[in-house]
């Protein structure tokens, strides 16, 4: 069996050494363009940031052999072309042409060609952006971060970020710790506007700022200057700003030049059309990892979400199907995971703007018992559809979120509602969680919604009704110490402590707003004045959601 | 509506928090017998060991408010009766007679009657264990874990644990970190017998004695010896050792006198029955919490698993069912965790063991990707029936454990199979984890074995070969550096590292063990060998899960 693969990344390698560990007959050769195989993209921005050890050594497995070229002949007897390019299919004759290194044509023929063509920066219509001067990079593969190093070198002071999307917003804190001043600019409101909603979006862009980062959202770049040779600086909104570097991160697209010229059907996100065994329209061709797209577990939609975690699963199911083990791939759910300046920020499933008649339960807390030394603050999103199934999650901390997030994934994609969630029997000790998980929390938090026990507003919401001169009463139920050391200048926000209002409940209003700082508070408020005959709705998530809000909205604390 | 609580742990005090809420009118009074309500007892341990910030606060909220009976009456109207007995129900007459702290009976009646008695330790039959003296203690409450204070300041130097189950283990790192020499005795074969299987407990052992605790499994105390004051040794298997301290942690009973007393049915496993609604055989009597048992979402079995998480979802449930909520619980999974000397260890589900014909995936190594520099290593054992249905997992490291253990509790709840849970889209970035999470690759793991892709053999089947004298050949495929480092002194085992494997094929007897590290690289040559007409093997899970079990077994690594 022959079998040709285009594309030494993730998704190629691990189909080529896994039809290798199948059947070792197969003749396997591998194609790959750049100078290596196998480079972790996913690590590029970390490398650059110098928060990983032995940077030079991206491409060394845990046990410290080297996978280069000899590596992967000597040990998998697999041939690795580098620097050779595939450049046409004849899928009649199923055969590849290739060209080498030095330029030589050469024929491949395969019994089962694997399409693993991988995905190239999106390079957005800019003036100037095409002009080939230094200062310009894409961060792409390990090549460009050499470029970033080379310019670092000439002692770069000024770098502009194009694009707030994940490897944008990952490069701020790389670039940052090489010590430029860092403006990082997005053309839509917020930041990583397709992953997050504007609620979590504003705690990362309130992190980046409290970390010296300027950001700059509905903003346009639309100009690079440059002297012949060097970028200048770029003009954003009209307005010059100094730029030694101008790193685009406009987001990717999928590399389909090669199927498209032979004529394997493109969906309609661009990317490669696969079936659930990752065949393209031609069966004897297979492709998988950021070349194709693939089925969102919910909608059942088409979605193009490059991630190498998926790369490498379809490269395992490719190989599988290709000897004889059938495997089928489910599809996604759009999980992305990014820390940046030490906050941690995850998402899966789908967004509340998008989800139609969303119940959302927004919780704040420790990530672990609140005695325990290293327990720190994790804010979660959960949402829910109309019927209390699952279907998206969201969160940001300097604590533990990736484990929330993982079993939001997990529940999500076995179809739990949130009264399943909320008896999961997750693991509990102090060094780890709550007594009661904060993920279990939020789902229980949608269930009062459901139950209708509460009425919420959204920090967005709430932050736009400050901004506004409409009379209302707010009754923040904190502490008279808490609320002394951090206040908003509004006389419409009145103190009474929660320990206080059965005391006072003639003080309250007949309509009112409840706040706390995470949320507990003025639910548990919320619940007695209700039955008191108040109107009441909370502000939901407490002042952990609202604040990095307020402060996109320009409101700002007393003291 | 009139409602009486029995027991002011975490179920108790969750119900009439969240009756309190949902009937601002309803009458609530908790009858406490000790001094505090509401103390964490899962901390206990590690607030012995000085783990936890301001020890003395283990009864405040998140902002600092000391959850005494003032706190309950005042912000939740919730009368909490402390150092006050429930002498009896009366179920005819709805009422429940109680003597409150100066010796006065009084009488209570309800409308529900919630029993949230919880547990007390086991007292094992040893002779003098009920001997009125110094120095025993059973870690079950803040006034024992004062009692073990007390000792200390009294110069205690050797401790002895008798029970090596959770409180045992996480007791022998609180008494060493008071500077005891100390010694733990368990009767059964390995630690946590009734939660792990033996090759993971080999790893705690492995652990606890890296760190200077003294291990006795398949020991038994027959005496504890005293001056008449206080405790000075202990007989154990027929020797005296000195002991200034015998702290019993032979597990916890549940609290049942006053259900058995006033007719309710009691379960099998001892505890109280309930149903999914957590009445008791009176309708009008909830319990919940330690003192009853759960269903096993597996089995369907009745079993005693108190665990805090598990007491406050049932606090939360019965609260509901009085309100008029309709609230089931779907049982437990014996879900397990918790962390000793940084040793992370965690278990759910059924144990290898209790499963005929399981499928068990053992994987080993770091917890995120291997160049970040807080990567750790982990082990992971994951277990399927022989459908490929998942029904437990066990992990131990000194990385992150508690995620993969919470996705694979996610992941048995909602019935996944291995082929569902190798393609969750888990989040993915350096780090947080490797781009294929070690908990998919058990999956794979399990796959491949379902598959009949690959024959292995476990630590412990190994380590009774390599403890016989038995004729095989055992081909270790690391690198010559990594096995000269580090290797065992037995003839039996050959050195063809992974690399060289295909050109010294030859030097492969038709027969033979593979092992490696972690049980990648030996994976890959037996997929080789099977090729290549060997009968083959693997160490499952390599010398990471074999080190710990040859140490138990008495076999020692040269150099």
């Amino acid at each position: 069996m022959e079998i040709v693969v285009v594309g030494g990344g993730a998704t190629g390698l691990k189909a080529a050494a896994r039809i290798r560990r199948l059947d070792d007959e197969a003749v396997i050769t591998v194609i790959e363009s750049g100078k290596y195989p196998s480079v972790s993209k996913c690590g590029l921005p970390y490398y650059v940031g110098g928060m990983l050890q032995e940077p030079k050594n991206l491409l060394e497995t845990t046990y410290g052999a080297v996978r280069d070229v000899n590596y992967f002949k000597k040990v998998k007897n697999i041939d690795v072309l580098v620097e050779t390019k595939a450049v046409d299919i004849r899928r009649s004759e199923r055969s590849v042409k290739i060209i080498t290194k030095g330029g030589k044509e050469d024929e491949l023929n395969y019994d089962y060609l694997i399409l693993a063509t991988g995905s190239k920066p999106v390079k957005p219509r800019i003036d100037g952006i095409d002009e080939d001067i230094e200062g310009i990079v894409h961060l792409h593969n390990i090549e460009d971060a050499e470029k970033i190093f080379d310019i670092w070198e000439e002692d770069a002071e000024d770098a502009v970020i194009i694009g707030a999307g994940l490897i944008g917003v990952e490069c701020a804190e790389a670039l940052h710790n090489l010590d430029m001043n860092v403006t990082i600019v997005e053309i839509m409101e917020h930041v990583l506007p397709s992953l997050l909603d504007e609620d979590i979006a504003c705690m990362v862009e309130s992190h980046l700022r409290g970390k010296g980062i300027t950001v700059m959202t509905s903003s346009k770049v639309d100009k690079i200057l440059n002297d012949g040779e060097k970028v200048t600086g770029v003009i954003i909104n009209g307005k010059e700003l100094k730029a030694d570097i101008v790193v685009v991160a406009a987001g990717v697209k999928p590399n389909v030049e090669l199927a498209k010229r032979a004529g394997i059907e493109i969906g309609k996100t661009g990317a490669i059309k696969v079936n659930e065994k990752m065949q393209t329209s031609d069966k004897r061709i297979y492709a998988g990892g950021d070349c194709v797209e693939c089925k969102h577990i919910l909608t059942g939609d088409a979605v193009y979400t490059p991630m190498g975690s998926v790369a490498n699963k379809h490269g395992r199911i490719i190989a599988n199907n290709i000897c004889g083990i059938e495997s089928t791939f489910p599809g996604v759910l759009g999980t992305v995971i990014f820390q940046v300046f030490g906050l941690s920020v995850g998402r899966t499933g789908l967004c509340e703007k998008d989800v139609r008649g969303a119940v959302v339960g927004r919780v704040a807390g420790a990530d672990r018992f609140h005695f325990h030394p290293k327990h720190k603050p994790i804010r979660i999103k959960l949402i829910a559809d109309s019927s209390g199934k699952l279907v998206g999650c969201q969160a940001a901390g300097m604590g533990v979120i990736d484990k929330r997030i993982d079993v939001a994934v997990s529940a999500i994609t076995m179809g739990a509602n949130v009264s399943e969630l909320s008896n999961f029997d997750l693991a509990y000790a102090p060094p780890f969680s709550t007594a009661i998980d904060l993920i279990l929390s939020s789902a229980n938090m949608i269930k009062n919604k459901l139950d209708r026990l509460v009425d919420c507003i959204s920090a967005v919401e709430f932050a736009k009704m400050l901004k506004s001169d409409d009379k209302f009463t707010v009754i923040d139920v904190r502490t008279e110490k808490e609320f002394k050391a951090r206040k908003l200048p509004d006389e419409r926000i009145r103190n009474i402590p929660l320990s206080e209002l059965r005391e006072r409940v003639n003080e309250v209003p007949d309509e009112v707003f409840l706040i706390c700082q995470v949320g507990a508070r003025s639910y548990e408020a919320a619940r007695f004045l209700l039955q008191k005959g108040r109107k009441v709705r909370l502000v939901d998530g407490g002042y952990a959601f609202l604040q990095p809000v307020l402060e996109k909205y320009g409101i700002e604390f007393e003291g």
